[in-house]
């Protein structure tokens, strides 16, 4: 299972790609979409074609966006909303389901600790995938969203075993004593 | 020149689809997409398909989305930064050039008056285009934002055509000075 995470934003728009095989992890690519600065029109088609890129490069199956929450600066939240408007738009238009976490369940996920530092975050995505180096800010922002979503994936699979084995044994002694 | 006017938001997204020849305007189509409430991705999904059937159906050479203001609830101005994102990429993506107005230059281009109500934009859009009956306000903001491009559109060309009578003029007086 192929997923990608966006760090979506109007100056830079991060993503990262990995392959889950249950608990094991694979780092398969992470980078930086670059938005010039300008009338929004182009940045947002900016977004649309380099998430467009990543699609086609990567080909995931699944997508994860970070929840975000009203911004101290109402112009802010509006620019950010457009710009997670117009990733999310990209992600569905390719036909990908897109998972939201929060940041709180994000950094959980990643470092165990919901109010972890953004290089607390950085240091445990470059471990957790066995990086050569510290992935940027935003890669690994996007990074750990598809780790989040992983783990996520992964313990619902784990809980659907473990619940799996007493009905399956409740079937079987059923069985039993109708013999 | 075939104008498409967007009103986006996450319940109804309107739009307005207008032919205009220099200061003639015609009426082509208008109508509400409407959204089933539910997680957002889905909900962009639905504007991106509503978007993208309008762009199929009407052919439209260009589009106008209104410059939005930051709302008074953050919350909601971050929904409609979605919305509003999800519009513009989708008409990015389909390779239309998008213009801006804000909700001022719009009122004051349909009604005359910057701060008109929006029933009066109604009646405006109505008796404008000639309509047999009162559009929905969402349908009218959509049709008045495609109005006013309409006659930015001509206002720009009867400029252009203006000051180059002077400099023709400037030309050929020229031209006789210099016999």
């Amino acid at each position: 299972m192929r997923i990608l995470g966006i760090d979506p934003g109007l100056r830079t728009t991060g993503f990262g790609v990995i392959d889950a095989d249950g608990p094991r992890l694979a780092y398969v690519a992470s980078g930086v979409i670059r938005i010039a600065p300008g009338a929004l029109p182009p940045r947002l088609k900016t977004i649309h074609e380099g998430i467009g890129e990543v699609l086609r490069q990567y080909q995931p199956h699944s997508a994860v966006v970070e929840i975000v929450f009203v911004n101290v600066n109402p112009q802010s939240t509006l620019l950010l909303g457009q710009a997670r408007g117009a990733a999310i738009t990209t992600l569905v238009a390719g036909g990908l389901p897109v998972h939201e976490y929060t940041a709180l369940q994000i950094k959980q996920a990643v470092v165990g600790y919901g109010r972890a530092a953004k290089s607390q975050v950085q240091a445990m995505v470059q471990r957790l995938l066995g990086l050569p180096g510290l992935p940027s800010p935003d890669a690994a922002d996007a990074l750990a969203c598809a780790i989040c979503h992983a783990n996520a994936g992964a313990l619902t699979a784990a809980v659907a075993a473990h619940s799996a084995l007493p009905a399956a044994r409740g079937a079987r002694s059923r069985r039993g004593r109708m013999r």
